[in-house]
């Protein structure tokens, strides 16, 4: 009872703490894009960097604050612009093809595919130059830029994305070992970032969350299939069973819905596990990952 | 005549070094450029990289020369994969709509227009990877990161490919100074990153080479704006004649053909001017801003 009673506070200040930090984050951002060169480029990147849940912008001002890090939103920004350009791309009527995103129209849809394109570009130059600026070392500084291209670039990020895209045309369906690469580096490669962020911004030591984020990683994208699944459009902000849809593998089909939030549970429990040595300070990083699992968005 | 006999071995020096950079930056590339994720994203990444004259590669490994730095090349593939993302990007049905590029068939022509946004935006990333993998101190990987994420977006290249779009539809036809923000911002800030990069590394004064970048850029735009009136399509490898063609404003249609040829010529003076404090030693760039007004592709 104890328990229960302690782990709704944490949950509570999980939530209040993830939306303290994206309403940071979002109000940096909205002051920080300006164009003088043609405005309404400007326009469009702030509409892309709003109305998220800002996952990733919290692990890193959580991390940050575990290693006692103080300054840490523009490189909770710098992760929030590069998501939010992989989605501006991935909604384009070439990639996904989604008119919806965030429970608002996608960005291609109120502007153009022009524009969707060139804000999404001039949003992952942006993450590195937020880095960039920043008070920290030059070596950290280089550290947090280096390792971000790394996750956003052909091993990671787009390289996941690439291979999702062809999973939708393959002759045989991928198997468990190739959406897991997939998701890896679709999914995983960014959000593990976050979670590594604040370390490398103390140089600390990296292992316990780098394990930690990529377990919930793999947790955040099974529980999207899932809700791909069991979750209704206007709840989730984008349309849901396309994938079902479009005959795709997903952790849904392989595992089934029983199995996939089996495993997704377990992969929590080895996320919380891996933080062990942090102790009570990490509490609040263990909602997280029972949130990322349970969210309905 | 002794002069002229000089230049003519200047010149014959500075194409030989201008190819064996770009072979230098491929072959480094070819080989580097691979992707398990999804094997034909590496394949159009490397065929965007190659058939170019590599001018802003080319800069970086000169102005590193002159200041007596050695392994620049890294730094040079980068400059070449953030204008080949450019080109891949700008290339698209939704934005130039151009099919041939470099005389091959563009990106998205020879793929789609998904694998050529993926592409442009993977490459995008290794550039600041292959910066942040060098073997510099922290505080100068972090220096040109930063410098190439603002010469790159928002109030750089991106900026810039966005007001040039603007530029066809506006009711009213931009001024000289709006052709020359805008141009400065899409093609001189790379060159100039490029031309300022050597002094970064070797720690030295920016200065000389940023004037001396700032002339080229834009002496390399009026020279663009010539060729698409004179040039041919065959030996320029691209479309020529659309700007024209588009009722849009460019410096030939401002200054008018001797105007803009005339506007050019003195630009390459003042570039060479600038480098005066180098004495012979500069005598390659010098060429090099000649051969950039010069050109026929």
């Amino acid at each position: 009872m104890a328990n229960l009673l302690g782990r709704r506070r944490w949950m509570a200040e999980f939530k209040t703490t993830l939306a303290a930090d994206a309403a940071a984050i979002s109000e940096f951002l909205q002051a920080r894009i300006t164009c003088d060169l043609h405005p309404p480029l400007a326009e469009a990147m702030r509409y892309c960097v709003v109305g998220g849940k800002a996952l990733r912008g919290f692990y890193v001002m959580e991390s940050a604050r575990l290693h006692g890090v103080s300054g840490a939103v523009e490189v909770a920004a710098a992760i929030e612009c590069m998501h939010a350009y992989s989605l501006a791309h991935d909604d384009l009527p070439a990639m996904d093809d989604d008119d919806m995103r965030r429970g608002r129209p996608t960005a291609h849809k109120v502007w153009d595919d022009a524009t969707a394109i060139l804000a999404g570009d001039a949003l992952q130059a942006l993450a590195f130059e937020l880095i960039g600026d920043t008070e920290f070392p030059g070596n950290t500084r280089a550290a947090l830029m280096v390792s971000l291209a790394k996750q956003a670039g052909i091993a990671g990020m787009v390289g996941g994305q690439a291979a999702d895209i062809a999973a939708e045309t393959a002759a045989v369906p991928f198997k468990l070992d190739e959406i897991i690469a997939m998701q890896n580096g679709k999914t995983g490669a960014l959000l593990t970032w976050s979670c590594v962020a604040g370390a490398v911004m103390a140089g600390a030591n990296q292992g316990p969350l780098k394990a930690y984020g990529d377990s919930v990683g793999l947790a955040f994208q099974i529980a999207d299939d899932v809700l791909d699944v069991e979750g209704d459009e206007a709840t989730v902000g984008k349309a849901v069973g396309k994938d079902e849809d479009a005959g795709k593998a997903t952790f849904v089909s392989l595992l089934g819905l029983d199995g996939a939030k089996r495993r997704a549970d377990e992969l929590v429990e080895s996320a919380c596990d891996a933080l062990s040595k942090y102790g009570d300070q990490a509490e609040t990083l263990k909602e997280a990952a029972r949130f990322v699992v349970n969210r309905t968005h």
